[in-house]
Formats: structure tokens, sequence, C-alpha cells
């Protein structure tokens, strides 16, 4: 059965305080909702979204059968996110580039584009954000929360900062917060789009033109740190582009033409990203990201951090994710457990890098499958 | 006892025949030796360097007491690599920008400055215009060949082009060729180079411009790939920049302003980078990377590409260089063993990333020293 998704948009008008000082008012969210809310509003499930994607988690638009949600194979009728079940929730987080309001948008205080001038957001921003978006849903409480890499950071702060309202997280590939050198990569990534001249200061939509060079060299830089090293070598290792492989030597002995078939597959990943995604969109979720750090408030000590949380847990990991480790996922399964909450924690062996997150693998589906089974819906929920 | 270097430069006149079909004619290498060639000429060792090296590989310039060599604490008297033994040379490759004929100089061919027509050279190229070298030189066998990374490359192609001409091979934190990983790296940096408007195809000299945006991208990536993980958590951490430690809250919340030590620091890096790097010969340095593969013309079968080597090795990798791992040292190693040759392997602990290959780790160069202590040199060698 082919589930049908239909984006929907809600507008605030009362001003949201940010954590850096600033405030929005007047903006909209994107959403999605995919199933019913039952009687007693107890089976919502709010799946929080990562770098590159959107309030379509799942299901397809009407007429458009190959507009899949991001994780089409994590929700829907009898997934592993069973929308028979549940009243599964998609959001777009503030400062987006796919519907919620953004840099691309008029700011109701200027009346100009708000361009660079967009306030910092931060993961606990995004979560008051959504906390609004469940008020008016008339959503009290979630039976989960959940999401990967970014959207997992929300899931955990959701636990922070709404302890009361969320029964159960699941985090998938995250972290407690970044390394130096998942900052220093979001750092050349950055540097790639605002040294760009076409960036112009990131008001660069009044001049008609967009950052595409830089985009494209942080979306191949991105590419590389979601992928593992093994994955890589198996999808391309060392092949030359198809066009050669029939000749003698192979090599074109060239600087600047592709010679191989992961420099194809890089340039056409940062073309197409270039070709969507907002730059000034792509600066502020990176920060969000480096930004994120629970333990920072409490002197470094993750454990006191998570002392609020009150909620079940399932933390997921992928053995090959050098990005968010499972190290990394470890720490926040070893602070909970420090303060004595009800944790499952699944280190799945897969070859994928930190894309696993999104992909196939059946033991991860499983897992995730099995942990909603035993969360309870309805009246006696 | 301060080591007074002197740089020096030969030139070629006849032309030297490259991988790609193409050649050069007319060049000029810089190099420098160290110690004294003796008497029948047998302890001569040959060092090869990296990326971003030189000939400069030991002692400091008469009255420039800050201007050590890259590879100063290896190489000198009573160091590892002792000058009171042995005869040392250092050699700036083909297509640098630190002395030897590259980008920057005038083609005797065309009369214009080469730019972006410099040919293309590969590993093979820069050992065959080292041997012509050590021809001039009077050196028909090397006591040792040596380098790390890209300078370890060199050494194992001494061994498989000239193997007559090499009686030991010091191969440090190198590999048999780039894994798909490496060589994206290599092509975000070159992508974020030529795509740069300042390079101009290359041919930017005339425009009077440097592609520095695009130096100092490829920098940055390249500073996190020497770094490992823990080594940049150890020296940066989530630690703010200097001038908010004192301040109440920290962050400053912005996209574009430095945050964080690590991004100070990876800025300053690519900033003093772009100021004296050539930007083409950064493209010719990363392709010779991509093309080594000894195996490739064995149909990937390393041990059947090393069964030309006759001398003995030293192999030498460190746990946490991530670019050039232990399991790429020890392919090499497991090729050269399987062909019966003589092998010494040290994987060294350190926490340094592939940058340990030019640090002080006491037990690397102890290995270092007592493989070198081995050698014999004089009439009796």
């Amino acid at each position: 059965m082919t589930l049908i998704a239909t984006a929907q948009s809600m507008t605030f008008d009362a001003p949201l305080a940010l954590q850096s000082g600033a405030s929005v008012r007047g903006y909209s969210l994107a959403y999605e909702t995919y199933g019913t809310l039952n009687a007693d509003r107890s089976n919502a499930v709010l799946i929080c979204h990562a770098l590159n994607a959107s309030h379509h988690v799942a299901g397809v638009y009407e007429g458009q059968p190959r507009s899949e949600g991001w994780w089409d194979n994590m929700i829907g009728p009898g997934k592993p996110v069973d929308t028979n079940r549940f009243f599964v929730i998609g959001v777009n987080n503030l400062g987006s580039c796919f519907g919620s309001t953004g840099p691309m948008h008029v700011s109701p205080d200027t009346g100009r584009v708000y361009g660079a001038d967009f306030p910092v957001v931060t993961v606990e921003d995004w979560v008051n954000a959504q906390a609004r978006l469940l008020d008016a849903l008339g959503v009290a409480q979630l039976a989960a929360v959940m999401g990967g890499s970014l959207g997992g950071m929300q899931a955990l702060s959701w636990t922070l900062q709404h302890p009361e309202r969320v029964r159960h997280a699941v985090v998938v590939a995250s972290a407690p917060n970044l390394t130096a050198e998942n900052i220093a990569f979001n750092e050349v990534a950055r540097r790639a789009i605002v040294t760009d001249p076409d960036f112009h200061g990131g008001h660069f939509y009044a001049h008609g033109v967009v950052p595409k060079r830089g985009l494209r060299i942080a979306r191949m830089i991105g590419h590389i740190t979601y992928l593992s090293d093994d994955v890589m070598n198996e999808k391309f290792g060392r092949q030359l582009r198809e066009a050669v492989l029939d000749s003698a030597s192979g090599y074109r002995y060239s600087t600047q033409e592709v010679e191989f078939q992961i420099e194809s597959y890089l340039r056409y990943q940062g073309d197409k990203f270039a070709e969507y995604f907002d730059a000034n969109t792509y600066l502020l979720i990176t920060r969000a990201l480096d930004y994120f750090d629970p333990a920072r408030a409490h002197g470094g000590d993750l454990t006191a951090a998570l002392a609020r949380a009150a909620c079940k847990f399932l933390l997921v990991s992928f053995t090959t994710d050098w990005r968010f480790s499972p190290a990394r996922s470890r720490e926040i399964v070893k602070a909970l457990v420090a303060n004595r909450r009800e944790v499952s924690y699944a280190e799945i062996d897969a070859p994928h890098g930190h894309d696993a997150f999104l992909l196939d693998d059946p033991r991860y589906l499983e897992a995730v499958r099995a942990y909603f089974a035993n969360i309870p819906t309805g009246a006696t929920a």
C-alpha cells in the first residue's frame, strides 16, 4: 500500500526566543503527518532531520511515484515505525531551504530577504520550535522522538529540554557533541562557501547568483566523510572512468580531467547539490552541529547533563561510521546508564559509514522495529 | 655541531622522457648534500620528499638559525641517518615550486611560463630524474633510499625501476597506492583550486593573481587528514578561541566568525600555505600520488610487482595514520616477504596521525637509527 504524503505548513506569529539572544517571529514550519493520532493522543512520533533532509520523511506525493520521503524505508504502514500504529510527524527545521522559514525568505522585521542575517539557530532552538508545533497539533507527549545524525542530537535534546513530553527517544548514528575533526570538516566546507566570490557576504540572492563553487566543494567533503574507506574502495576503488577502460594505457595524465570513478562520482554529487541547496542554510546547519554540546553547561560532565532525561532510549551506531563513531554513541549510553535510565543499544556491523543510518541494513531495521513494537499505544499507554 | 646546508642546482639539457609520453628538457634540479662521499662511493643516501617539502632536508642555511631542513630531526651528524657516516642527498622534484624546474618557470620549447602546461610527472619520472642526478654526482649505487608518504612511494619505486642501484630502502608512512578515499580528498582539493576564479585555467601568473582561496581550502583539507582525530581532540578539542574564554556564554553565535580553536588553527595554516605554495605544483603533486600504483601493470598483484626489488627494506607505519594506515604498509611487507626479501617492519604506536613521520617519536627515531647503524659503509661495504 502506497502512503500518500501531503506537505502542510503552520505559521507562528509569536516570537521564538533563540539561544543566541535573538528571536524570530512570523515564521512558518513545513511538516507532514502519517497515520492517525489516537483518542488519548498517546501515539505520536516526531522525526527530526539531519543536514540534507526535510519534513518529507515517508510516503510519496500524489502522482509523483519517485518522490519517496528520506526515511521511507523506516517509516510507513507495516514498516519499523509502523504508521498503522503510530501518528508520525515530520518537520522541517527553521533556517532550512526546504519549506520552513529560512534565509531565502523575507524578514517581517526588515521587509528584506534574510540572507546571511537569518539568526543562528541551535539544536535547542529547533526543539523549542518543534514543541510549539506539537502544541498546535494537540500532542502534549510524544510516544517517541527519533532522529539520525544531527536528527539524533535533536532527539537527545528533546529528552533534556522537555523530559516530561517524551516517553522514548531513538538516537541513531549520533554523538553528544562534534569532535574537533568534525568541526574542522564543517569549517572547511563553510570557508569554501563564504570565500566563493558569488557568496557576496551571504546576500547573493540580490545579485542573481549562487555560490555553486563553494557548495560543490562543501558537498564533496561531506560525501567523503559520510562514506567509509571500505565502502569507497568497494564501490570505486581505483577504477578509472568508463571511457578509458578499454584503452591500453588507461591513464590520461591530466591534473584537471576526471581520471578515476571516485572523482566522477564526487563531481556529480557536488553539481547536483549546488543546484538545490541554499548556501546560507548550509552555514546555519553546520553551525548547529558544531554548537550542540549538552555537557558544556555541566563542565563537560555528560552524566550530569543527561540526568534530566526521564524517558527510555534506543541508541544505534554503525561500526564503520567514522564521523559519528560507535564510541560517541557509547558515551551517551554510559552516561544514561550512570543515571539508571533504561537504554537499549545496537552497534550494527555495517560497511557503509555514516550513510548507513539511511540504508536498508536488515539488522538495523529489525532493531528499530522490535523497539517500536514494544512501545504501547492506545488508551492504556 | 650545527650542520650548514648549501643549496645547489644542476641543469640537464638532454630530454627526460616522461611516463605520459611527453618529455622535458633543459630542466634544473635543486639539491643539497650533507656529509662526504667516501672513496668507493658506497655511502650515499638519497632522501625523497613528500607534498610540501624540498631538497632542504637537514641543517640550516648560513646565518639563518631557524631555517632547519624538514627532516633535520632525522638527518645530521650523530642523528639516526648520521651524516658523519653517510653522504646524504636531498633533491627537489620536477614540478615543485621550491627550486627545481616547475610550472612557474619558462619552457625552453615555447619561451613562455609553463603554468598549467607543465607536463604531468609521476613518481617513476621523479625517480628517473633523481637517477640522472646521481649519475652526475658519481653515485652508481645508493647505500639507501629513504622517504615518507609520497617520498616513501619514490623510495619503493627506486627498488623497482633501478633495483641494482639500491642496497636498502626505508619506506615510512607510505602505501602501495592511494585508496579511493585518498584520491577523493585530493580531488576535492584540486577542484577548490581549479574552480577558484583566480586560477585562470592554470595561467594565473600572467594575470598577476594567485588562486589563494583554493589553496587555502586545499591546505585545510590536507591538514585535517594529516592529523589524527585523537591528536586534534587533544590539541584543540572543543576549545573556543582565546578571546572569549573568559566570557559568560562563550559562543558568539556566528556562522562566519571563528568560534573554535581548531577553526583558527586551520585558517592560519591555510593562509600561510597560500602565500608560498604554487597552485599548479599542488595539482601535479597530488596527481603523482593518485597515479602511483606499481601493481597496476601486474593486474593488481603487488607481490608480482615487487619481485623486481632486490634490496633490503625497513618499513615504518604509525597506528593513528588514517591516510597511509599501517594496513597499507603491511601490504608492502607481505608482498616483499612473499618474494623472500629481507624486511624489517616497525609499527609505531603514535597519536599524531600521518604527521608522525616528521615528528620526534623516540621509538621511531630509534628504529631508523638502529637500521642505519647496521648498513655498512666504507671500502668493505
